[in-house]
């Protein structure tokens, strides 16, 4: 059951795209303050969890998280921001309910945080609209919420394929040589990965031709053999005389203005840009045709980035920092003088002061930025799905985002933004699939052996065998830190093996990810929403349920030669080198210290369920459906959904079969 | 059996005080490369242990550490470097060995990042001795290692006590606050730090009487009622006309020279400074003996901070920083040229070039600062101790510091630096307590409850249940985050037990710290030092030994309501909500699930041992120690060790009791 409240004069979000009834009743379960603030008290045992994309364990209590787009490339304990706002929360113990806070700016959820058993909710500003979900269980909660906002994203079969990707492929040759290497280490791979140096001058939708002589030429070659080239596209637009998107977006009014009027400037990778107002409809369909000019050449995915928006500096701050700076500097810097210098160049990057300073144009109305500053990111990559579904009416795009809102789960999928090489990012990741879930965003996944700093080979190795699991896979690291794409690593065929089961995983997971777009379900679980009643289960953080066959755990710590398992019911360990050499063991309910070595894949089928396991292909579009062996319980069965991987609406495709052991 | 093996023209750095002759057999166990590198192969069982101060786990394996005392506030995952310079590492696996690199200046050690299967130790100069040790087993090598470098430094007895600290006590009001609020709350407390703002700008052994108009006073009320007040001593001294330090430094030639022989300038807290020439005899006396113009006021302890040394900037590099900064904000700042402006600001701050730039006179030698740099807080240290040694030769003053090398260990301990309030920096705090122990500190300790960043009440309640095991146990907290004196928190009784639980083991870990001083032993253990032969042992992370009777695994997860444990031998379970308040449980030699509340203090007693529990006084100077009970395994004893917590030498006052149960 969902009620929706209504407070003040909300932003239309478009989060929700099903009619709910307004309700007049008082808001339940919660206090509002004369503030418009909402209170409401956790009792020792309840848990709270959801916010998607956000830091923290499953269960969120005891940390303060505020809901506002932003550029975190450090993902500490202690960020308050990530890329992007999921407020839907689920409180579960005495009290069971779904609350979404559907609110465009910025918005706080200190969940015991300043007091340990009490839950505030704090807008900015209140105009809001509040939906209260009530239901059977977590499962028939989310399954309602979703409901209210729209089907999944679908991508094309191919994006489940393994991809690499490095901020550092800097011309054709560097991305033929990964191609090649991949191929002569017998590693399959699906995608190739352009980042910001593809671009001339950092302009979106161009090509560097002294870098990349004949993009249509590569994407062909790699094509045929099985890669997809896959470029970024930033939000910012480079101002530069004689670049027909700056200057068409100049001349129709498309970008973002100032108070006065002037379109708006900030700095990123090219330095000065505009940023396309994707809240203003022509602006969104304007944006969205620009793709053709990479389709064109045969471009099928695309990633779009620093959509929060992330704004290195804007120049009258850098002026004025410049200024102060200078005046700080003719003294003797003390402890404040060089803090507040220090503090000052380092708050210039996503400065909130500067989000308040532009506005958009929607529907003729003028909305400050910072009112609506967490749609952005969305509706960036709306624009690129509404226009692609013309351009290409027959073939899904691939898409993800960094910056989304809920609602932008319907156009595509998101990576989990620009971790770091540490171990703690592989549990960072894994925590956030179910509330990413709980939110829409299914197709989703973490840069595999961390984005920033150096990675280990032990590292990679644990981060595969947690990844190879997650329905985007993709490798990818920052310009300047160690290379680690796998054919690098001494334990190159170790690595293989692992791809290799993911190609053997990959009709599996393409299945569950069907389903679970296509009925509303969590492809990735917290134990908890399964096994209610199970006091050791609800407080597991670092085991998920992935569809109803499978537990995985994987070992996320350096130097470990295994891990401890509670396995909330009679389940089967699988111990797997290869895809065809592993090892089968029934385990009783319970906690369990389990062994795995570095080249070991560990994970668990359910009490009667059963696993398919194919042949692995080189790459997605050759998988034989019919190698298929099972794995699990005796006679049992799995049904397998399976489509083309390619029209747009899977339903025109959909087939089930069923598996029986 | 230990060697020493020399390599060109080492520096001597005072580690080892004992005579050891000089081998001229080739150096076992590593290759040595043209360059003067050492190589070990590493075969997959073989763990590393060491390196102290450093970051990743009681195993090494798998990251490249880089000895180069730093200011690091973050303790990152990714971070080389940290405040300490400890090369002593033991190799156990197939081969057990002990090596000492025993070098002043920039090391590293590769152990197993680059080459999964290898170690390798690069000096950036071929100039140092290497000492090999083997031995019976781990413990034996570090009992030989620690009979060569010296004993270890015992502060007075109340320095066990709780400490309550906070960079932004502001004045005698905020400190009486604290203390009031202290005992308000019947919490015991046995000391309270000053941080930089009870000094005149920023200067030295200057009180600043606006703020503190009779710090004498003010010391003598609070040492009334138990609580002992310990100011900060920075290394760097202000530059500034009339202040005696600085003159009667510059008068001496006390300072660090530039090339030109002129004083070098840095600047810190207090803006431009010159740092005091620890390593030159005559300086060290000088700058020692000024810490009697704060005992002459009643203090007997101090910390010795920013003794790296930190450096916020030099002035030429701030100069020509600003020169490049407006030079690149002339024009477009895109990505390469934003990247250069905001790197060259934040990497003012410890640059490594500009401890190139200084010199040392080490009894008429000059010396380039970064080649003897890791010894310059180590200096800092024995300046201050061997001066007060002299000043009051009756009594133990309390010291400890950032900074630190080999050989600090003798002249007082160290703290573990500016830690933050995350979760992860529990379990990094407890997985350096054995490699500090191997090199001989041990007295040490982390900021409670987190420096940097905001703090929770449950990771407060969290922490607290880990350090009250530490022998330095200090709240300490950054101006601007979260307070964190356990009054302020709603949980503030279970802390109030947490603290009174401390006091009630303070006999008992002030004994086992004397055993580990006099008789070169490890208060703090990884299980495999006394389970070698255990698989599951050897590979526990997260588990000390602490002493022969206790184990501890404090809960270190938000939200966790246990954790697992590994027993290596049958133990007793305490599950204590009160000193005198508690259950035991006889648990299994195997893996374990242990529930731990956030009210429980949960640790183990070791089989057959017992432990001495005593009444909790509201300060150490009121312990009885007729007030004794025992804890533990029936028909066992413990041999306490006591002395008056005074006197220098303890053995002055020695005497074992022998407590039977």
């Amino acid at each position: 059951m969902i009620k929706k409240y209504v407070f003040g004069n909300p932003f239309p979000t478009d989060a929700v795209i099903a009619h709910v009834d307004v309700c007049n009743d008082p808001l339940p379960f919660f206090e509002i303050n004369g503030d418009g603030d909402f209170f409401t008290c956790l009792s020792d045992n309840e848990i709270v969890y959801g916010l998607g994309e956000q830091i923290r364990g499953i269960n969120k209590r005891g940390w303060e998280y505020v809901s506002w787009n932003y550029d975190n490339p450090h993902h500490h304990e202690d960020t308050r921001s990530l890329y992007g706002s999921h407020n839907f929360i689920i409180v579960s113990g005495e009290r069971l309910f779904g609350a979404f806070f559907d609110y465009a700016g910025r918005i706080t959820f200190d969940i015991g945080y300043t007091n340990k058993n009490q839950m505030s909710v704090r807008p900015e500003k209140p105009d809001l609209c509040v939906y209260i979900i009530e239901g059977a269980d977590e499962k028939d909660i989310v399954r309602q919420f979703r409901s209210i906002i729209g089907k999944s994203y679908i991508p094309p079969l191919w994006a489940f394929g393994y991809g690499q990707s490095r901020w550092g492929y800097k011309d054709e040759n560097d991305i033929r040589e990964v191609a090649e290497n991949y191929s002569s280490a017998d590693i399959p791979l699906d995608s190739i990965y352009l980042d910001i140096d593809y671009m001339e001058r950092y302009k979106d939708f161009t090509v560097d031709i002294n870098r990349f002589p004949d993009l249509e030429k590569l994407a062909s070659d790699m094509k045929n053999n099985g890669v997809h080239l896959v470029p970024i596209i930033d939000a910012g637009v480079k101002i530069e005389e004689g670049y027909d998107v700056y200057e068409e977006g100049v001349e129709n009014g498309y970008f973002c203005k100032n108070a006065d009027g002037e379109d708006f400037v900030g700095a990123v990778w090219p330095g000065r840009v505009h940023f396309p107002d994707f809240l203003n409809p022509q602006a969104r369909n304007w944006f969205g045709k620009k793709y053709e000019t990479l389709t064109k050449l045969g471009i099928d995915g695309f990633w779009n980035d620093m959509n929060e928006p992330a704004i290195f500096y804007t120049e009258d701050r850098l002026e004025e920092t410049l200024r102060h700076i200078h005046k700080l500097s003719q003294g003797n810097m003390g402890i404040n003088e060089y803090f507040t210098f220090t503090g000052m160049v380092a708050g210039l990057n996503g400065n909130a002061g500067d989000y308040h300073k532009f506005f958009h144009n929607v529907n003729g109305q003028t909305i400050r930025h910072s009112d609506v500053h967490n749609l952005y990111g969305m509706n960036m990559t709306r624009s690129a799905f509404e226009a692609l579904r013309k351009i290409q009416p027959n073939k899904r795009t691939l898409f993800f985002s960094r910056s989304s809102y809920i609602g932008a789960h319907r156009y595509g999928g998101i990576w989990q933004g620009d971790n770091k090489s540490w171990w703690s990012h592989i549990l960072q990741s894994m925590q956030q699939l179910p509330a990413l879930n709980m939110a829409g965003f299914i197709f989703i996944g973490a840069d595999t052996g961390g984005f920033g700093c150096d990675t280990t080979e032990d590292l990679m190795l644990r981060w595969l065998q947690y990844s190879l699991f997650t329905p985007l896979f993709r490798n990818h690291s920052a310009d300047g830190t160690r290379k680690q794409e796998l054919y690098r690593f001494s334990s190159v065929n170790t690595m293989k093996e692992m791809i290799k089961i993911r190609y053997a995983l990959i009709p599996y997971l393409y299945s569950e990810f069907l389903k679970s777009a296509l009925d509303d379900e969590m492809m990735f679980r917290p134990l908890s929403f399964d096994f209610h009643c199970d006091k050791e289960a609800i407080n597991v953080e670092d085991q998920l349920l992935l569809g109803d066959q499978l537990m995985i755990a994987p070992v996320y710590k350096q130097n470990a030669k295994g891990r401890y398992v509670y396995l909330p019911e009679e389940m089967m360990l699988v111990r797997m080198k290869k895809y065809d050499d592993y090892y089968t063991e029934i385990l009783d309910k319970g906690h369990h210290y389990v062994h795995c070595e570095l080249d070991e894949l560990v994970f668990f089928i359910r009490k009667d369920k059963v696993l398919p396991l194919y042949a692995p292909a080189k790459n997605t579009e050759e998988i034989d459906y019919a190698s298929v062996t099972l794995v699990g319980y005796p006679q049992s069965s799995y049904t397998l959904l399976k489509d083309d991987g390619i029209c747009p609406d899977p339903e025109e495709s959909l087939c089930r079969i069923t598996l029986e052991n």
